[in-house]
């Protein structure tokens, strides 16, 4: 659905909307953040019982308004962009549309209407806008290490879980309904409070054998911690490394001796004393 | 009991229950964990009361039903693997039998039963089948790490534990009976959910006293935590830089004497003294 | 409003109120960081009924005598500056003015008192006593760290505070005002205490629903707690192989161009090709 | 007080007391362990009522018993020792002296007897003993990290206790007696509770302005737990690192380019091809 042959008009919609360095598309986008803002302040504000009694009107005609606007804004989107189904189905563009759906939900159920916070994902934008600070940069470099990281944590969290299904029948078996371990399932809620150190305490154990494996369990989660940690730890310092390593990469060889690894600002081989290579 | 001749039949057998790379191996483990699954599942809805009552009769049977299943399975397992012994003994081997003995003990200490979720120890298999997809790798990678991390860790848990019993007399000694510290193994439960920043609250200090005791113990364990994280990501930094290391260096080969270990930064042979094919 | 020409009094008072090098340097800093402690120690004590009823009077006039003997100091540091307004919105400058206000501002709010314990501040000033001991050094490296992972920490907050926000929403359409969820803020603070493992246990879900997201949410925290550790972690190693780098590399000289920026396994320099000196 | 002239007696009682290398050395060592396990085991119990109402009378001979034999035990040490003063004051032996005391004060005060878990710390003794098997090496490794690290951890922890405080009667002024923040300590020890992420939830706030409040306390300690482990796990690679090098750093020289980083197995240089003058 690619559309090579745009007119004049929809370019200029589009460096509007999508294009973040035009001085219409800078003012756009901070527009456009500060409606997010209000609209997901509005909704966080409607669900306080007081203000809904005295303010709920208005704030539901300021929620239509708002949807109504970023319905406009999609339909714009989807008019000026160049590929259509490539914006559609994009991660921003699947943001763009769950974030005004859950108004229309709500027509059948009323509840739906909170879900519209999730119009907070639309200010996730701003690291867009922010890119010429480097801060993509940074995002790349943190979402690199994790993709990196993914079949590690993946391996790890695979073989806690294994770990907590077993915790929490054993739980289930030595306390029982009695202490408030009600089932299995909510044996595996409470193993998960406690293993990764949440503890909110409202199953806790009671009997002393329950109280040592919970003991057991504590430190165990207290110990495992630290291996996503140690993780990303190390993927971060990867990635570092190559980052430095790519950066001073001069590829530069001495002509008498052959060694290579010299610095930027090396003229002569540190290890012979004889003239490096210019690249 | 090794059995260096055997049938046609145990091959087979062999190829399809331990194999994971012929056709009917890969259908035989997703059917297998596809019931492990199931089975466990079964197991968890069991043990909510609601469900008992109801459908108890059939999850029942559903539990036989596997555990005959299993039963035959770790059979044809002994028959047909290469060595009975090395099999019963190994891992997977101890943790195929323990999966079917709960529902057989269940005659004599019913609520044995839900032991059968130990099950889900069986679906760790499925990194064996992922072995494809490099996720073996990763989990050998960790597992070098955290081998090599043993006795730093041992060092650090057993420093803590000594610390945590220390800490549970002084609050029993401080705090007493009165204030839900009934006892010093209780008071030992309490420093762990503490140090560990689990932090229940089923037992708090109410003195200042004991309060400010309970913050110094409090702020250790947030400071030490640090230092399982750091051992675990020091080693794993440390198996990082080894691994791109013993991958950078035995692709280069040197044109006299063939050997292969060489840096990425040399020119010359370290063995003979020739020069090495570069890439 | 530079102040070029200042009379020796100046300078005097200077020497002593800012300098740290001179006896009565130190005398005075060792003087004022006793009187701060002594003073906040006072505030802390007020706040208790006990002691309020039968103290309040003495730690009453012990707080004024203390507000004005740093107010007079406050006065005498604005006297003898080289630079006033450089001082007055310097970091330092502002926690002494910010440590002097509360007690006047009580005339108005008398809650505002407690304040004071803002001084508590003023003893941070004891890292420029102990400079000479290397501490500076090592809260400089923790801060050049702090501050070249400031983006990354940045990009990672945002990103967590944005999905602790649908967190937050969800519960509060899972849940509801009837368990304790009464609002999509209130909901946002149980999230905020979950995903950073503090656990109060004041709200916590009820549904077996709202306890299965909650456990996501859990998992999640549990996973991510990760990632500033590991930027800051990767940033400090950074930091100190740079710093190694540097202390390494400064005192090797060219025996010919005098050039000192040398690695520890250059025979030669690497400007001119002569031979540096061996340490 | 050194003896440097000792009889053949007190050699032989040092060999077996302070030795580990002797057949008698090691039983001495294990016999000892032993019975401190026993004599802290003894202690736990005796603080369950319904241990210490049937068993009292025994668990009180019992720990005379030890008492007894430990104080033989330290006078020995005493008299065998090469350097009594110095032993008096060194670690194991405050903590060997410490361990008996606590039986002949609880003359004077009957609880300080369950100060005597004290003696659990004398196990640390079993790292001596298994110091064969390199546990010493990774603990000296853990204490010469951690050891580099104090300067950091000290100005960390000392920023974050200034926050704290600060947190702490920000919450008092906010919340108040009427919400259990009754005084500006009691306010501490919630704000230490929450940024070291433990989270009773004995004190919790109620009102919408103090969660907002302790939301920015536990987002902060979340964020900030990242220093101490990314100091202790830097420090830790760094030691790694430097141990490493040791291990490798052969100080061989090219004969001809004079490149110095060779490897241990290196015969000619890999920069020019020329020998490598052997150590």
């Amino acid at each position: 659905m690619d559309k090579p042959f745009r007119s004049k008009q929809q370019e200029q919609i589009y460096e509007v909307i999508f294009g973040y360095e035009s001085r219409a598309g800078k003012l756009f986008d901070v527009v456009l953040i500060c409606m997010i803002v209000i609209s997901v302040t509005a909704v966080l504000f409607d669900s306080i019982e007081s203000y809904h009694l005295n303010y709920g009107e208005f704030l539901f005609r300021l929620e239509w308004f708002f949807t109504i606007v970023f319905t406009i804004e999609y339909s714009f989107r989807l008019y000026s962009t160049r590929n259509a189904r490539g914006y559609i189905f994009s991660f921003y563009g699947l943001i763009d549309l769950i974030s005004i759906l859950p108004t229309y939900i709500a027509f059948l159920f009323p509840s739906a209407q909170y879900l519209i916070v999730i119009r907070i994902m639309r200010v996730l934008r701003i690291f867009r806008i922010l890119k010429l600070f480097r801060y993509m940069g940074e995002a790349n470099l943190l979402y690199t290490a994790l993709v990196q990281a993914r079949r590690k944590i993946f391996v790890f969290l695979f073989s806690v879980l294994t770990l907590i299904t077993i915790f929490g029948a054993l739980m289930f078996i030595i306390e029982g309904p009695e202490n408030g371990f009600n089932n299995i399932p909510q044996s595996i809620y409470w193993a998960i409070v406690t293993i990764t150190t949440v503890g909110y305490g409202d199953i806790s154990p009671q009997t002393p054998v329950g109280q040592f494996i919970a003991g057991l369990a504590m430190i165990f989660g207290y110990a495992i911690i630290a291996v996503p940690t140690g993780i990303i730890g190390a993927e971060l310092m990867n990635e570092f490394q190559q980052r430095n390593r790519r950066e001073a990469s001069t590829n530069r060889q001495c002509v008498s001796c052959h060694a290579t690894d010299h610095e930027l600002d090396a003229s002569y081989c540190k290890f012979c004393g004889n003239e490096v290579k210019q690249n």
